[in-house]
């Protein structure tokens, strides 16, 4: 079903119905064509038609929230069409020394469901262990993390207080930046962390974006970036959002700077609709945007592959209060309902938004939250079942005091996945591109001052294609020329680029590995690059003061 | 003058009279000897005693709010002791072709005077121009921007509303990390930026941050950071400030990973006293923090550096309302302050800053704010001058609403500079560390298949001391073991470590130079890094999925 004129309410619900983009669908199983025919509460649909979940319910206070959850949604007639399918994954697995978190057969069953519904989990401090949260994101390459930030109706914050009304979204990249976690000790004193942004992963990343705002209506996408510090990375990714936008023309863009993007978040929060950033920039202004609209005990998310899509809560595991029943499911509840409706079902997610939203105004809450103006205020707070069963009683009712979620009269399940795939699959953007070798920057362990370190680079160039172009530390220019008041570090970058009457296309990588090697009899080289112009545009940056 | 017992609003204000650590002060003119009598604005000292500081009025309103605030320092008897000189900086410059947009003859008086009174200045668009603001701090070494984010009266924001006082600040780190702008395409579709964090430009920021924070009585100072995710570079920077703390036994020390950070100081700012992060997290959540106290037009900033520092306003250059007199010197006001305190100027500065707070107290206010519910408040806003004469009316006057600055009976003068250097200084933390190849990342340019890399690359080192232990694109593992759901790029990372029965030690660089020499044979090898042990502990990060 296709909700036609969808309120600003109304737009950032039924997003994730239909927002995997894909270029040819196959029904892995028999659900799409099962899912076709009117799907009601009272109609529970055939075994052969049901759907499974993958379930992962998460250590500390995860277990009492995921079964309020699905208690909840259990009584709005979600189990009719859903298998829920318990998984192993964090500190129990863990524990068993397993240092990935999760086991192979857990593995085996998040692929075959393609959607994953996650209560938080602890990640065990010292012995190996790695997020689960990270390791599920990189195996099943969840692109996207898709956050929605909405005010809640009696969820007090600063801004609720001073009238300020919040409905956005924000689109993190999931995949690069720094979060390759790629670093390396280049010597004693420098430590270097590498941040990978590929044109692909932007195209992925961009098209998700504008897709989704289409669905929603939404009439403005920025783009937040730091591409004035990060010319090349973040240009790259401002580019490619460009480049994207024009399959939307219906969709204006503009682009913000995210210091300037935090700052304005914080004195205007509600002149943006939808914002995508790179990685780490998308990290900090999600969580800045959770914040705006009470925590992360309400704000939902949901991480989008192509094949696979996992819907957690991002809040902690609350250790403190965890099996005391105490615990504020809303964002498993908001994050499931998210779900629901990748899963098409529409009806029931949109039942249970309104039952939620109306025991919200009503004044019920957790301990956590609680705005004593309510009606329906209590001073001593619902624990985590009470909290469920207020919601239950209002299955049926619409919220009075916000725009109620538009309940359509059938579910039309749209989703459907991929088939395995049979190895990686390749991403690319930019084919038949042709290179040039132009240089090498070779990087050097060395306490030597910059007169010193330019007299044996000019050395041990001298009957190479190459002359010594210049010298940085830590990225400024300290040879040929630079200032007395730079501070050096014993890590330095010396560029070598081609002497005049070598045209690009005439010297090989082989000349640049000799080099290295040549100079590799005098000290040690921790790293090094190529330097090459692609299609004649140069592939890499000038150094502070070149 | 040591000011006893500080209160919360004297705290932070007499932060940048002494906070330049200097292990061996020398004065580079008479300054500081003629400065050790009493200074008071009636009694202006002989011309042997001037202070010089270089003058940067700016581009747009630059100009403007710099008159503005040198009239009203002028009004308060600093020009008795300083003589500002001017310089070329900025828009003029690069007009002329030059394209750093600072004459070398500004750069001169820079170094003489040690200290720079700087306006908002345009960085042009295309044309190679670089930021002013940013070459600065790389030339002059400028490691900490110390930034003050306090509510002021009739400046209302979302924050003062529901009575949120706040008073903090934050030091970033200011050279490092990705602002090296190291940045290379290493394939057609993979771009890199090094992100780049050194233990002793760590250890200066963090000392910097305890010296200030000692200074002004602070009690507890937090270290944001992703150590989570850049587990080396920012574990790194969080292992220096805990080395730091250790000389600072009377500071409780905290630490928060930046998007937890971002979240808390939207929910509830008045947490925080002093906040030290890396560079571009600290860009980015110091505009968060100027955004809650009314936007960059109320929060000044300094950059300090062991010899030259810069005090500036922040925001832009308002082109819109450049040349009009209606701009907002509020700002650059205040960062004066901080330098009138830096240079010693103690009285002088805490006279203006309560004339200040008292004009503000009774409504005074440029277009850009106002408060109409305070007595003096009119509909019609002042202009610069107006706003100018409106605080120079109140000199004298001390606040009745907010806690008024100490004035103290004289000034004590600190400010001494270091001697010219005669080449760059080396700084460094770990030395005597025994470092050994264990091996390398080769980084291929390539479109082919995981197993069809892994094939070639096995093949290629079987005659040497190193084997192939793994392959990763974009940082998760896809040979030996992975997920076919990893999506790869034309950009792998290679991994060799030496085979078993080659201990560390007894194999050299060289041996890894004749590897990547070989496997140019075949491949495009963009990148390159040696893999350590530096006193016995691995220098390079695992991969995801290893």
């Amino acid at each position: 079903m296709r909700v036609q004129s969808p309120s600003m309410r109304e737009r950032t619900k039924n997003v994730l119905a239909t927002f995997s983009e894909r270029s040819s669908p196959h029904s892995r199983n028999q659900r799409t064509a099962a899912l076709k025919g009117p799907l009601t509460m009272s109609a529970p649909s055939k075994p052969s038609q049901r759907l499974k979940i993958a379930l992962a319910p998460g250590d500390g206070i995860g277990p009492e929230i995921m079964d309020a959850a699905l208690a909840l949604f259990k009584e709005a007639g979600v189990h009719n069409h859903v298998d829920f399918v318990p998984t192993e994954m964090g500190r129990v697995v863990f524990d068993k020394g397993n240092t990935r978190g999760i086991t192979d057969e857990s593995v085996r069953i998040v692929e075959d469901c393609g959607v994953v519904f996650k209560g938080p989990m602890e990640t065990p401090k010292g012995g190996g262990g790695k997020s689960v949260n990270v390791t599920l994101r990189k195996l099943f390459s969840t692109y996207a993390n898709f956050r929605v930030f909405k005010t809640l109706p009696g969820v007090q914050t600063v801004y609720s207080k001073a009238g300020i009304n919040l409905d956005f979204s924000i689109v993190r990249e999931n995949i690069e930046d720094t979060y390759g976690g790629v670093e390396h000790r280049l010597s004693n004193d420098m430590i270097q962390c590498k941040r990978l942004i590929s044109a692909p992963g932007c195209d992925q990343i961009h098209r998700f974006t504008f897709h989704t705002a289409r669905k929603l209506g939404i009439k403005k996408v920025f783009c937040g970036h730091k591409a004035n510090i990060m010319k090349m990375t973040d240009g790259l990714f401002l580019d490619r959002f460009k480049a994207a936008a024009k399959d939307f023309p219906e969709i204006e863009i503009g682009d913000v700077i995210v210091d300037a993007l935090c700052m304005n978040l914080v004195i205007k929060p509600q002149q943006y609709q939808m914002i995508v950033l790179p990685n780490l920039q998308g990290d900090i202004v999600s969580d800045l945007a959770a914040g705006l609209v009470g925590g992360l005990g309400f704000a939902p998310s949901a991480n989008i592959g192509k094949n696979i899509s996992i819907f957690e809560a991002v809040h902690g595991t609350a250790p403190d209060i965890a099996g005391k029943g105490l615990a504020n499911p809303t964002a498993l509840i908001l994050s499931g309902l998210m779900m629901l409706r990748h899963i098409g079902l529409l009806k029931q997610a949109a039942t249970i938004e309104n039952a939620l939203l109306s025991a919200l105004e009503s004044g019920l809450h957790t301990g956590d939250f609680g705005d004593p103006a309510l009606p329906g205020y209590t001073k001593e707070p619902a624990n985590t079942n009470q909290f469920v069963r207020g919601i239950v009683e209002k299955l049926g009712e619409k919220p009075k005091t916000v725009t109620p979620a538009e309940v359509p009269e059938q579910s039309t399940p749209t989703f459907e996945t991929s088939p395995r795939p049979e190895g990686q699959t390749m991403i690319r953007t930019f084919v038949n591109i042709v290179s040039h070798v132009v240089g090498c920057d070779i990087y050097l362990d060395s306490p030597l001052s910059p007169p010193a370190v330019a007299e044996e680079m000019m050395r041990a160039s001298q009957d190479t294609p190459f002359k010594l172009s210049l010298i940085s530390n830590r990225g400024t220019q300290v040879w040929p020329t630079g200032s007395v008041y730079t501070e050096c570090v014993d890590y330095y970058r010396v560029r070598f680029e081609l002497r005049e009457g070598n045209l690009p296309g005439t010297i090989g990588q082989s000349r640049a590995v000799a080099l290295m090697d040549k100079i590799a009899e005098k000290f040690t080289i921790c790293s090094y690059e190529l330097l090459r112009i692609f299609d004649g545009v140069r592939g890499y940056s000038m150094a502070q003061g070149q």
